[in-house]
């Protein structure tokens, strides 16, 4: 099964089932994350006859639009670690996005004045379907809704400003998510992972290739803290990004990003360079030098 | 005006007000973060003529219960960095919590039995009163609503286990925050911020030695994403944490520990050491290495 959240004309969003090339709603739930917080959501998703939308065309919201929480983990392929010469990790580096950061999956991104080097990673995505805490890895897998995609898209600049990478990879409606929610039997488990920039391949990946699976993951956050339904699990990107690249290649303005996901489907965005006057951004808070910044790749 | 959250006899919360020795609600406003989403929501709190409650003995929520998100500032102290033999940083530190990290400025805290190295950070917390986005640094005293504290215990096992510090940070319920929201004229621009732990004096600093103001901050954070009413920035700690003793002290089991800040209260928790039965832990996610963890600062 295939869910995610329609924008409708009025304005308002709902959870729907893709049947094919039409999307139905899940009558009385204003977006998957509703859906999921609702006990038998399985059930009422695949009994849902709602009004009917065409798949093409359609204006997608980040499939839960507003998790209570986004978890992020980083170096989690163990490819890409190996080929950087580095030890597997002994525990997953995490880190967070809030809500506002999430955009849909075919959203223009906006590409800040003050980052110049700003990147794509594409990345698996758990969807939380029922409220863990300290839930063993053995048991993980009932807590799982499904899995989408997402481009972790990061302001590198600001990223490694200081030792904490939170500050590039919060920006607002910057992480595109989707474009749908596909249940645990539909994903392979050494699906592809891809990403192109118009067009040229710079990602590719295996999830079969992950390092901490998402059942580790569901079992080690829930150690920490409650996972509730529709809440996020960012599960870390392959080789292949612009940063690592030599030299390193950074999005400018008007390309097209496609992260895709073989199961779960593509997310494609478009870049656009935030709009500023000519004395430069309307607002730059202080300490933002942009002479330094473009220099490149902190 | 001094503003929180209280808990009442009937599970419900309220926002009130404080008047002397009663808080007294601010009808139809269930915490404080709704209060503060309401437009004029500072009339609208002087009005306020509800329910009476006696201060003493008050079981107080976290001064907003679910921010929409709490974004935290490392290494904000100039006396603390120079003391630590480092430069004053260029930008501030930030990572995140979420907000069932957060719990009231009075309830018991857990220590966790996968992590031996628990510590205290006395913090001021900005809350937000206004949505922000890309705000001034000269226009952000508009967005701020007023000042509370927090307690940023810190699991420091987790915290430096790898780069990123969320880990030993967004623990369930572990970080204090409260007792009360003041507004900006109640708070001296030097006033002292200190910790005890049953009873002995372990951090002592003044908020007029912040690196980063909190103007600077809500410019800084509100380029990169909107700010909502009731989201919370904690700003850093000052000298004196268990982790830079030497040797090292951690909390253990029945203590108290109070931050205090001048104009805005005092924060007690008791910690209470998490229930093992005789084989442990119930639940311990594969990885968690007690001896190796035990074998203390990471």
């Amino acid at each position: 099964m295939k869910l995610t959240t329609l924008r409708l004309p009025s304005g308002a969003t709902a959870a729907v089932r893709q049947d094919g090339d039409a999307f139905v709603e899940v009558t009385g739930y204003a977006d998957l994350g509703a859906l999921l917080a609702a006990p038998g959501w399985k059930d009422i998703a695949a009994a849902a006859d709602g009004a009917r939308h065409p798949v093409q065309g359609a204006d997608l919201a980040a499939v839960v639009p507003a998790p209570s929480k986004v978890v992020c983990v980083g170096l989690n392929y163990a490819s890409h670690i190996k080929e950087m010469g580095r030890d597997l990790p002994a525990h997953p580096t995490l880190f967070a996005k809030f809500a506002e950061t999430l955009t849909g999956p075919y959203d223009d991104i906006e590409l800040p004045a003050a980052d110049p080097a700003i990147d794509w990673e594409a990345e698996l995505v758990v969807v939380i379907g029922k409220r863990a805490r300290r839930v063993a890895e053995a048991e993980a897998a009932g807590y799982i809704a499904g899995y989408t995609g997402a481009n972790d898209i990061s302001m590198r600049t600001y990223q490694f400003r200081t030792k904490e990478w939170l500050q590039g990879k919060m920006w607002e409606a910057s992480t595109p998510v989707g474009p749908v929610m596909v249940t645990p039997e539909e994903l392979g488990a050494d699906a592809a992972i891809t990403t192109e920039v118009d067009g040229a391949r710079m990602q590719t990946g295996s999830i079969g290739d992950l390092v901490f699976t998402p059942e580790y993951l569901v079992s080690y956050i829930s150690e920490m803290i409650t996972l509730n339904p529709g809440d996020l699990i960012l599960t870390g990107t392959t080789g292949g990004v612009g940063r690592a690249r030599t030299p390193a290649v950074y999005l400018t303005d008007g390309q097209t990003v496609t992260v895709a996901i073989e199961g779960i489907g593509q997310l494609r965005n478009v870049t656009r360079a935030q709009a500023v006057g000519p004395a430069g951004p309307a607002v730059l808070p202080a300490g933002v030098d942009l002479a330094a910044a473009s220099s490149g790749n902190a």
